[in-house]
């Protein structure tokens, strides 16, 4: 959704000064407005209570006590819930804690320490470590290479996912590069989805690192708005068939689909990599909450079920998303000042300004009182080249703090092009 | 309690083949009994299943949506909670998921790749990095220290903690050694608690390493078996007083409280160091589950309701402890080959046997149908240097499995020495 054309240089000191008006009205009402990160609203969350109905036998398919020690990669009906509605064998499973960024860290943590499977040695003993970052991307997968020392490498995003010719002649090349982090379905904060060329070439490129890895973080997978969902390729079955079994490790949650801060997480990859992690984190922990497994599988069920869940989801996430393209559109488009991607699920949606103008948004609705994301924060180091990326997060304002906040949002948006422009 | 006197040489021969009869009796019963690890039984577990009893509302004390992403050290309440029954301040406090075993081997690798607080560099990148390991203790600890390719250096185990006199003269001199792991009330496996002298001489005493941490794994701090408990000196305390602040790190969690599986863990410090690793635990998670924190909180309430929660375990447990302590006296007192501990709480009873025959009796025990915990689990690299020491784990089989299976011990350590001595 590309905006249109400018608006006559003619009338800019007079829209400017109209705007400032608009502007410091806001301003007057001492509004608090948090837009800045991608948290479920209330409503949404009451949608999982039931999830407490069933705690009077804690005892799993196969008659572990989930009260107590052990099965440290998930109960049965864990892994089997995940491999069904992903489309994986249980071999490929891992469940975790209530955090899927944790199992992320922990990932990369132990590449560094010990090593994963196949790898010659631990990053940790090699002089450079590279890591290709296609962006706008979350700042949180950013903020884990960095602590590690990695090397971030921006990768533009495209309307189909990363820009691929980029990214394989750089793997071919460097050996440094050991690896790539990838939102693929309703990718944050840009909204799209990975084409299944995209996903195909990801399987298939040729790397000149041996211990190249695609970190798959598949985190809205069934976050859907509209009945007729964006669909995305299977990676781990892409890459075994192109001949790189052990190459990516994908993860997800229930965060967004349950409780974001008591959900279950979970990672898959080759049977071989999973057995190999398991001896690892076997020294880590005796297992994760068994109990809150359980709960999560008695209440989600199956894919039939989940799908059904989520579209309670959507009900309350649309009319928000839809909300903000509306105002957007309606305040932006045929200025030449913005443009926007309609995201048909996930969490976000990527707002790119006036090049030069996003920190100034950004900082003009803070005075405003609606505190946005970062500038910069979806890009390696923080750093957006052209400070044009501003990431808005619908989902957790109630609709009518949504609407105003948006409102104010395009008013910053046009002040800023017009203190470029005047 | 040291067994006595031996029996005359003259029956050894007779004896035995009294013993082997029994041991063949029991051998012919096909039993299954697991002794090998440290787990509440289902009817302790029963006792807190009114932890689930208060879901309709999960908001904090201060309004935080406890399903909701968040609150990175915990809720404030959870905080209070063991600050109270610890004696420490909250931001001495950081509250993690179901396992404090996760939150010291991430304290291990923190430490490893990028430093705890006060570090001039992270172990990681040094030539040798050295641990005293008190022994017989966990092997789960000495799993972790292995793992990071840290040599561990067996400390004999007194009756009031590690051997004092050594700890001392070793980290005075060699600024390799950097830590200590600990397990300081009802000690895994021993049962004793360390004396107040030698907790002020841990807090006290010179290193060589500046960078030299306690993990203070105080796992049992609440699990007495009488109502005259042993007590513990508090080392956060004891390590300020004695111009160290930022030494120790403990852990504890309800594990064996509420549920092994799924309770809540903790990890105490200097306000420095928990406001430093607070830094670092943030770009790893968002938080942990906050609803299981509050569930617990609202269940143990304060340290009175924790008390008679605790009451209620020993009842269940102390017949089994009684139970093993009396047939070990009944059947291996006086005879000079074997002596023990009587631990006044926690979850294990360390039996030593005849030097050379610890392996020896596990073998038995296991052909007779009586698993116990590997010989020699309870030192560093599985190396028993005596080969004397055999873990029990009395809490998990129901009593009268537990009485069948140290019949069945008793007779394997008498039939081992026996090998021996005839």
């Amino acid at each position: 959704m590309e905006a249109g054309v400018g608006m006559p240089s003619s009338g800019l000191s007079e829209r400017r000064k109209e705007l400032l008006k608009e502007y410091e009205g806001y301003k007057s009402q001492g509004l608090k407005l948090d837009m800045s990160r991608g948290k479920p609203g209330s409503d949404q969350l009451d949608l999982s209570m039931a999830l407490f109905n069933n705690i009077e036998n804690l005892i799993s398919e196969d008659g572990i006590d989930c009260r107590n020690y052990g099965a440290l990669d998930g109960i049965c009906e864990a892994k089997r819930f995940f491999a069904s509605i992903f489309n994986l064998s249980e071999d490929e499973i891992f469940i975790g804690g209530n955090s899927s960024l944790n199992l992320m860290y922990d990932l990369i943590s132990k590449a560094f320490i010990h090593g994963l499977n196949g790898f010659e040695k631990p990053w940790g003993k090699l002089e450079k470590v590279k890591f290709l970052c296609p962006s706008p991307g979350y700042d949180r997968h950013f903020a884990i290479t960095e602590h590690f020392g990695v090397e971030m490498i921006t990768i533009p995003m495209t309307a189909e996912g990363p820009d691929m010719d980029m990214v394989e002649e750089m793997v071919s090349k460097d050996s440094d590069i050991k690896g790539i982090w990838c939102i693929p379905m309703y990718s944050n904060p840009t909204g799209i989805t990975y084409s299944d060329n995209v996903v195909r070439r990801l399987a298939a490129m040729e790397t000149a690192a041996e211990d190249f890895i695609i970190i798959w973080d598949n985190a809205y997978a069934f976050h859907h708005l509209y009945d007729t969902p964006d669909t995305l390729l299977d990676l781990i079955g892409e890459c075994r068939r192109a001949g790189h079994p052990n190459r990516t490790y994908m993860f997800s949650s229930t965060s967004k689909i349950t409780f974001p801060g008591a959900g279950i997480s979970m990672m898959a990859s080759s049977p071989e990599n999973i057995a190999c992690l398991k001896k690892q984190i076997a020294i880590q922990t005796i297992g994760f909450n068994k109990i809150n497994q359980l709960l999560h599988v008695r209440f989600l069920k199956d894919a039939e079920q989940l799908k059904a869940h989520m579209k309670k989801h959507a009900e309350i996430l649309r009319p928000k998303f839809e909300a903000v393209l509306d105002i957007l559109d309606r305040n932006l488009a045929g200025k030449n000042i913005a443009h926007w991607h309609k995201p048909r699920g996930g969490y976000f949606i990527s707002l790119n300004v006036m090049k030069g103008c996003a920190r100034r948004v950004v900082e003009l609705a803070k005075a405003a009182g609606v505190i946005l994301t970062p500038a910069g924060a979806t890009f390696p180091y923080r750093n957006d080249p052209d400070d044009t990326n501003i990431r808005i997060a619908p989902t957790y304002p109630p609709l009518h703090e949504l609407k105003k906040a948006i409102e104010i949002l395009c008013v910053c948006v046009e002040l800023a092009a017009l203190e470029r422009l005047v």
